[in-house]
C-alpha cells in the first residue's frame, strides 16, 4: 500500500457500473478542492497542497457477471482536517457516503495525525496490572438484569458474579433510568463488594458502571464517577459519537479504563454496499478514541459477525503501534465455556471472555456459572483438554452438559 | 397503528427464515426485563412496568419465494429511557441493531416525552420571519469551495453569492481547517456584507457557519459564535452525535437557526436491510432534536434518495405537530433552475432550493446563477411556466440552455 505521512487514506468498496478510474478522481477532487480542471494556473498552485490523490483503483471483478465492484484508495491531505473524528469521518466520507453503493472499508492515518488521538491510557496491560492477572484470558460477566431492581437485589448479584471469580462485571448498557439503584449508590456498594472481596481472597475486581447523560456533561460525569470511586467506565460510543470518547480518555483527570459497548454499530458495519466495516469502526476508531477495552460480537452465536471481520477487528485493537497501546478484544454474545478453547485458538492469549446467559444460566446458578469458565479458562491455559478439566469440575462438567463444547 | 403514551413504539424491517411472532417477542423481553418465563411471580409484578411488548407482527410476503419479511412493532416502556437520543436509540436499537437483517423503519415517541425534547427554536415560521420572506421557497448557495481560500477571495465568492439574491448562503461541510479564514473573521465579514446588502437593497440573509472543534466545546462555542453576530450555524450532525444538536437547540443563549447537514448518514439509511430509515434519521429525529433546516439528498440527481423516501422524509420535517414547530426540508445535490417546477410540485411552498454547481456553473457566473433560480422560483409561485419565464429573463434562459428544465 502506498501511503503518505501527509494525507490520510481511505479505501472504499464501491459497487455500480461505472468508470472506476472516473469516479476515483472526481471523489479525490469533489471532496477537497471541489473542482480542478477549469481552474486558472496560478489557482491550482494555491490549491494544490489541499487536493485530494487517487492512490490505487483495484477492479475486483472485471469479466464476471455480478455488479462490478472495486477499491478505491484515496488520499486526503492531513491539512483539511483537524484531529478529531468528526472532521475526518465528514471529509472521507461525508457527503461521499450518500453517494451510491459505497463502503469505507479502511482508513490509513499516519502518525503526526494518529498521535494527536489519545488510544488507550491502559489498554491490555494497564487492566491486567489493575487486575493483577498476567497468564490468562480475563473473564467477565453481565448483569442479567439491571433496570427496576433496586440496589439490595443488584447488590445479591453482583455478589454472585463476584464469587464466580470474575474479573470484571458490568451494567446492561440499556440501564440509563437507574431511579431505584443511582449510579454513585451502585459505586459505592459494589466498589466496597470488590475492596471486600480483595481484602479476603487477594482477587480484584472492577466494575463497569454505564456513563449515561447529555453529552455536554458526560466528561465532567466521568470525572465525578471517577472521583466517586468507580472503577471502570462503560461507554456506549455509537450512540453518543466518538468524540466524546476521545475526550473522556484524552482527560488526564479520568484515571479510570473505558470499555466501550457496541450498542447502535449494527446500523453501520453489516451491508456489504454501505457504511463502515467492523474492523475499521469498532477496531481502529474505538482503539484511537481510547477505549481500553472494546465489546463486539464474537463469530459463535446464532447470529454473529462472520469469523474474519471479527479476528480483524480484534487485530486492529492488538496489532504493535508505536503510538498506542493495544486495547483488550472482547468477543460476546452466546459465550459459553465450551467455546473457551475455541475463542483461545481464535483470539490468542488477550482478550476478554464475557458471557451473559453462558453465567447466569448455568444449572446451579450464576456463582457456579462463574467457576464453569474459570475452570475452562484455567484449562486452556495450562493445555489440558475441557475434557479433562472437567473430570475436576463439576461446575464445567455442567456446563458442557447444558450447552456442549465446541 | 396502537400505540400507546407509556410506550415508545418502534418499528422494524426484518428479513430472515424465522418465527416472526417468537422473534418479536423475544425482542420485547430481551431488550427491556431480560428474561420473563422463568421469573417467579412476585418478581413479574415488578417489573411489568419496565417489560416491553409486542404491538404488532405484519409478515409481509407470506408464501412468496423472496426471503421472508415482516414488520415488528415493539412497544418499549418510557420508564427504561432517559429523554434523550442515546438513551432511546440505544434501547430500541443498541444490542438489536447488530441481531441479523433488521432496519429501524420509524419511532413513535408519545407526547410526554417529544416535549422533553427542543425542537426547532425556529422553524419554517421563524426562518421566514428572519428572512422577511413568506410567499416563495427560498433559495441557498453554498461556497463553490472554501478550503484554502484566504478571507479576501471568500468575500469575494460571498458577494457573488449575494449579488445572485440567494437567502442563505452556507460553508462547504467539510471546512474545518480554516487557518486562513477562521470563523470569528468569516462571520465579522460576512455579517457585514449581510448588513450593507440590507441597507441598500432590504434584502436579508443568513450566512450559516460551519461549526467544529471538540463535542465538549460545541456548544460554549455556538454560544461564542452566536454572541459574535453569526446568523445561522452549520452542524455535521451525524458525526458529533445527535445529543451535542439536542443540547444546542435547547440552549437559550444560542439564539440562531441550526442547519443540519447530512454528512456521514449515508452510513445508515441506504440499505433495505440495515441501519435506520432516512425518514426516521434526517426526517423526524432531526426535527426533535431541534434542526430548523434539514439537508438532504433530492430525488433528482445522478445519485439520489429515491423519491418516496425523500418526500416521506420531508414529511417529517413539516407535518403539524402539537410539541414542535416544522422545520424547513432542503433537497440538495444536482439542483439546476430547470428542477424548481419539479421541486415545487414535489416539495409545496416550504422549502430551500439548494444549489451548488446550478449556481456558481452558470454561462455567466454565480451572480447569473443565482439570479437564474430566484427567475425560475418567481414564476413557479405566480404560476407561470419556465419558458414563459425564461421570455423576460436572459439568464434563466441561459440555464435551461445548459441544463434543460425536467
Amino acid at each position: 500500500m502506498t501511503t503518505d505521512q501527509n494525507y490520510v487514506t481511505a479505501t472504499y468498496l464501491v459497487h455500480g457500473h461505472f468508470d472506476f478510474y472516473k469516479k476515483a478522481q472526481e471523489i479525490a477532487i469533489g471532496l477537497t478542492v471541489g473542482s480542478w480542471t477549469d481552474l486558472p494556473n496560478a489557482k491550482k498552485e494555491q490549491m494544490i497542497p489541499h487536493l485530494g490523490k487517487v492512490i490505487e483503483v483495484k477492479v475486483l471483478n472485471h469479466n464476471s457477471d455480478e455488479i462490478p465492484q472495486a477499491l478505491l484508495m484515496i488520499g486526503y491531505p492531513l491539512v483539511n482536517m483537524n484531529p478529531d473524528i468528526p472532521s475526518i469521518l465528514t471529509t472521507v466520507f461525508g457527503k461521499l457516503s450518500m453517494d451510491g453503493q459505497i463502503k469505507l472499508i479502511d482508513l490509513h492515518i499516519p502518525d503526526s495525525l494518529l498521535s494527536q488521538f489519545p488510544g488507550p491510557r491502559f489498554g491490555i496491560d494497564g487492566i491486567r496490572r489493575l487486575l493483577g492477572v498476567h497468564d490468562r484470558p480475563l473473564l467477565m460477566s453481565i448483569f442479567k438484569q439491571c433496570i427496576g431492581l433496586p440496589i439490595n437485589e443488584l447488590e445479591k448479584e453482583y455478589q454472585n458474579q463476584i464469587d464466580g471469580q470474575v474479573d470484571l462485571i458490568k451494567d446492561d448498557e440499556i440501564f440509563f433510568r437507574d431511579d431505584y439503584a443511582p449510579v454513585l449508590k451502585r459505586i459505592a456498594t459494589f466498589e466496597k463488594q470488590n475492596q471486600h472481596h480483595k481484602e479476603t481472597t487477594g482477587k480484584k475486581v472492577l466494575y463497569a458502571v454505564n456513563l449515561t447523560g447529555p453529552v455536554t456533561q458526560l466528561l465532567e460525569k466521568a470525572k465525578h464517577l471517577s472521583d466517586a470511586g468507580a472503577s471502570c467506565l462503560l461507554l456506549n460510543v455509537a450512540p453518543y459519537g466518538f468524540d466524546i470518547l476521545h475526550r473522556i480518555a484524552a482527560d488526564p483527570d479520568v484515571n479510570i479504563p473505558i470499555m466501550a459497548h457496541p450498542a447502535f454499530t449494527g446500523s453501520f458495519y453489516p451491508s456489504p454496499y454501505y457504511g463502515l466495516s467492523a474492523p475499521l469502526l469498532l477496531g481502529k476508531l474505538m482503539r484511537l478514541s481510547g477505549a481500553d477495552i472494546v465489546l463486539f460480537p464474537s463469530p459463535y452465536g446464532s447470529v454473529a459477525m462472520p469469523k474474519d471481520e471479527a479476528l480483524n477487528l480484534a487485530k486492529q485493537l492488538k496489532y504493535p503501534n508505536k503510538i498506542h497501546r493495544p486495547a483488550f478484544p472482547t468477543p460476546s454474545a452466546g459465550i459459553h465455556p465450551g467455546l473457551v478453547p475455541t475463542l483461545y485458538r481464535d483470539f490468542g492469549d488477550h482478550f476478554i471472555v464475557n458471557a451473559g446467559g453462558g453465567i447466569h444460566g448455568h444449572p446451579q446458578g450464576t456463582s457456579a456459572g462463574g467457576k464453569a469458565f474459570t475452570d475452562a479458562i484455567q484449562a486452556v491455559v495450562s493445555g489440558r483438554t475441557l475434557a479433562e478439566a472437567a473430570e475436576d469440575s463439576a461446575e464445567l462438567r455442567s456446563a458442557i452438559n447444558k450447552w456442549g463444547a465446541l
